[in-house]
């Protein structure tokens, strides 16, 4: 979402998602990445790549680094990512405190993506893990709502027009089935999204012999994260389902929206919420204003979805282009599809009535 | 594809598919369509629904019956898709050969959405059968080229600029590996695709009593389909995941398309294509043609996937506009993702040798 | 508009446009193509850049020749575009009917894309004419329509509520305007549009020394197109612009096709069709059927749009991937774009009475 | 752009802007809304609308007032917009200063989208100053590239190969002359895009009897704004119009990225670049960082631009789901461009040569 409708105070209730904003933030970022580099070391040593002592005494050092956001910053500028930079300023801390010879022990066998891609799924982790939660909230909302007015009688509308009584239950089978499924895909997806990204420069594991695929399957135990045949430095297919995935949640949100917008008009009756918006003209107006906004989120990861696909064509080892281009959307498909849950779960606690009075 | 390209006979070479283009064929719809309403008598007949008389009377003249695409286009002006005046047409043929009560015992419990549908996911069963053979034989292609010419060096790149030796097989493992994730994907896609439509008009089966879910089970039968829990006239996620599939593949087509163009630049020789494409005014030219198709229709299809996905705000029971948007899209799709696997085909055939001479 | 819909009997009513279709035949192609290298050489014995004899004899064989289709299309399954296959043949033909002295005269200073890109701008030309004449024939419908009813009262409708009252020529005025803008705008746009395209192997009229511009200006004179500075291959802003207007010209008259679906739902009275569309299951249905294939169409054009956008990406001197895409939408938008002026022109028709009884 | 990358301290110099971002700031949104509201009163007291001595006793206390952005913010989630709680708390404050009397001259005649769509053309003048200032420069940047180096030579590449040889001018001129171009479309797009918006609730101007029109004259007037003939409410084609604007200068300068990636590939030399980015693995690697920036700028614009053309599909009198989504687009759009035409004068500032040593 755009920090200038998220960021601004005006507006930042209806766009911002603090939860889910904290799995990409600048902190975090350098946390996981310090955690990277310890576990990396710790791995070196376990696996004699580097010796223990060495090892060691990198480790004492990585543990009490202080990454400088600013400075990083002004890498990203320079080398398209923030690593290099960390990564120097973190082997000049660890060789000024440790001695060259430890310093030698840090970042070995990896690459600035490695790093990035890892944190990347790591976040992932984390709003999946808060996304899980709400669209489970969302789908006890609806069975709660079907609880209550389930039996009642519905007009179906096919083609925008009064076709023949269904039940309410019938109405909201459409809304919840889909959102039962997308909670039923997320842990397979999860699977094969939360993979250690592990290949050196050039995505080969070769930096270290062969060592490279016993280095990556501890470095993937010690986050929790599978560890893949190879390194996906140019496969983006898991984060493009991520991105479908996300896009589908929204999908299936915004149905439900237009569908209560079009509840909501008058004369219908068909669905009575409180609490819904004001007009600063017109007192008398009861606006459905977080079902749009379920619509216009849809539409919204109904767009930037595209521009995961495209990322696809990720040409060559690694694609400063393709990749660039993840980062600027796939985050604010996270948060537009974090939030619309938020929205969903909101109007659903708005809901007075459904069908027939 | 565009007509316009794809039926222009200068360009249809490159960019029809007479294969996959027969499994959206009007022949085969309205084969589909008579076949649904065969089996859906059939149904009816074995269900009690209707009588066995004035039901076998009409399986007879269902059976007779040739319908008229002509006709059916005119009534798709009218009414927004060919099945009113189709079920019109059979019903009078019905009664006339047969007498009304056999054509009383016609469509009856179903809606226009429910030939559609059917018809659709049988069509892309017959295009799941011929994309999933050609990407066997792209896969088996590139582990022949691996066989070939894997153990030799090339010149890894990342961000467009050289960085490390990998081997050949290196490069080829990213393109060949997210194929053979799509092969693999695609049974259990194919399962979630291939659901028969049966809710009749409103999507609730009440049409049949309580018939309804044995008429419903028997015909997904006849048409070895899946029975879901219930219609999903208005909850299109398989047909959204469908489509991220196609796109998917080309992307991978497409990564392995511009790596192809780069690798063909002159004064590299990383690769050497025989028959590449001519120039009206460069004779000297070798254009990897097929390369740079792979990447067009990746970011084709990357911009149809956009369309799929706003086809998911499907309003109330049935919604003409995002269905209708679903047929502009999806066919156009597959096309490009069926012509996309003929040209890596013989792209890679075209290959003389990769990596160091 | 996909092949497979509009090529299809049973829906082709629905979606092709078999006017504009006639812009982007093989047949106009290859006519187009022979006329260009007609003038070309005609330009080249004006300028002396080929002896008259030889150019004379050259013009004389090129009026006799008869291009196959064919052999065009094989030749661009070859080369990526059917304009080397036609050079060559034309060539051979000339040479034989004429000898290698004409031949030497035909194609000179010239490169395929400067006939498929001229080509292209006369197809457009061809198209902008048709949508002019139907898009006057919409906004005059609407003035009919306000002159029969923009007096009545009809309900204004904010946020999908009710709001206050307005006239039926507020309602209007909202439908027509923009359309008056896209009709003034467009020979403005045209004037960009129609260019000729000649610029020689590398875009830079090199080839015929320093009567390159003067070639171009007579060859712009010819087809009454302009000539610009230079070249336009690797510049495409041209091709945006008209996709970006065709999309906004959908997109207006999606918004009335949306506003028809709202005010046609039962109960409301606010618009009353005749001849709506019907239901196989519902007899007493009537479906706003070209409303909503106005919306339809605006969101499929609304996302090809983007696929023109991702085109101006034209790497180096021409592209073969970005061009390539071009090809694929903008023939698709035109026919969208057409084929909804034509619903928008019937579905006006249909009105038989907006606002208050 | 995401606030999850332009907010992350560690990536932001690659993506934030601050110059932009101030045009979309909270205390300038509400400035604005606080301007708009006094120059509304002074209108109706100068047209009579309000008696003279409540208005300058609103005026004077709307002069007076200082909103609270968190309430707004509330306001927003409730409303859809901060408007109706900016009002509210403006007659609160008016009243509670200078009696309901002069509460009762604020806000007369018009709607919320009144003042969001007048802020948000006022915040696009801002941004066109700045983008064509940045534009004027980056054209500059490449008038003294030509200067330094347009003699030189060049191997023209046309589908990914080396063609005929060209001089840097001809590649040049492929960059230069479409900025030009957006540099000179952009006065008369301003003239489209900067025009009061004021239509009160329905968008009519009725609240005021017939001073409507005079009114709105007055209020475009005082911010040298364009007074269209009617609001624009539902008529988006000027923010589409801007948008494809946005996007056509990102792909502009996404070009001249991919060139510029493409020529800075080793063993080329065609472009020498200082400062280039390094990674974290390979210190021999110089990475054309800026340029690779370009490229995704682009894609992201050309995905998003998309999104502005579906919110044409702008239901009824206003349409909360197509506005919001303007929102939620056009800003990140903004300020992708805003990027881009920094990224793009820095980078054109680093090339040490271009073309043959």
């Amino acid at each position: 979402m755009s920090s200038y409708i998220s960021d601004n105070a005006c507006y930042s209730p209806l766009f911002a998602d603090a939860e889910i904003e904290a799995c990409f933030r600048c902190e975090r970022l350098m946390a996981l990445m310090l955690a990277f580099e310890l576990e990396l070391t710790r791995a070196l040593v376990d696996h004699d790549v580097v010796e223990t002592s060495a090892g060691e005494a990198a480790l004492a050092a990585i543990e009490d680094f202080t990454p400088d956001a600013g400075m990083l910053g002004i890498g990203s500028l320079q080398d398209g990512l923030p690593v290099p930079a960390f990564v120097r300023s973190l082997k000049a801390h660890v060789a000024s405190r440790s001695g060259e010879v430890a310093a030698a022990a840090v970042h070995v066998g990896a690459t600035s993506q490695d790093l990035v891609d890892t944190v990347l799924v790591l976040n992932l982790r984390a709003a999946s893990l808060c996304l899980s939660e709400r669209l489970a909230r969302v789908v006890e909302q609806l069975e709660r709502l079907d609880d209550c007015f389930g039996a009642k009688n519905l007009m179906a509308r096919t083609r925008m027009q009064a076709a023949l009584p269904i039940t309410v239950s019938d109405r909201l089978d459409s809304w919840v089935m889909p959102l039962r499924g997308h909670l039923s895909d997320l842990p397979s997806l999860r699977q094969r999204v939360e993979q250690i990204q592990f290949g050196g420069p050039v995505g080969t594991r070769n930096g270290l012999g062969d060592k490279g695929d016993a280095v990556a399957s501890q470095l993937a135990a010690a986050f929790d994260l599978g560890n893949p045949q190879k390194a996906w430095h140019s496969m983006r297919e898991a984060i493009v389902d991520y991105g479908d995935f996300l896009s589908k949640l929204t999908g299936s949100l915004g149905k439900m929206g237009m569908d209560i917008c079009l509840m909501a008009q008058q004369g219908g009756g068909e669905i009575v919420l409180k609490g819904s918006g004001t007009s600063s003209a017109m007192p008398h107006k009861q606006n459905p204003v977080l079902a749009e906004m379920l619509v216009a989120f849809a539409r919204f990861n109904g767009v930037q979805v595209s521009g995961l696909h495209h990322a696809m064509v990720h040409e060559q080892e690694r694609s400063g282009m393709a990749w660039t281009l993840e980062w600027m959307i796939l985050p604010l498909m996270v948060a537009t599809a974090g939030k619309a849950l938020l929205h969903a779960d909101t109007l659903l606690a708005q809901v007075e009535s459904i069908g027939d009075a």
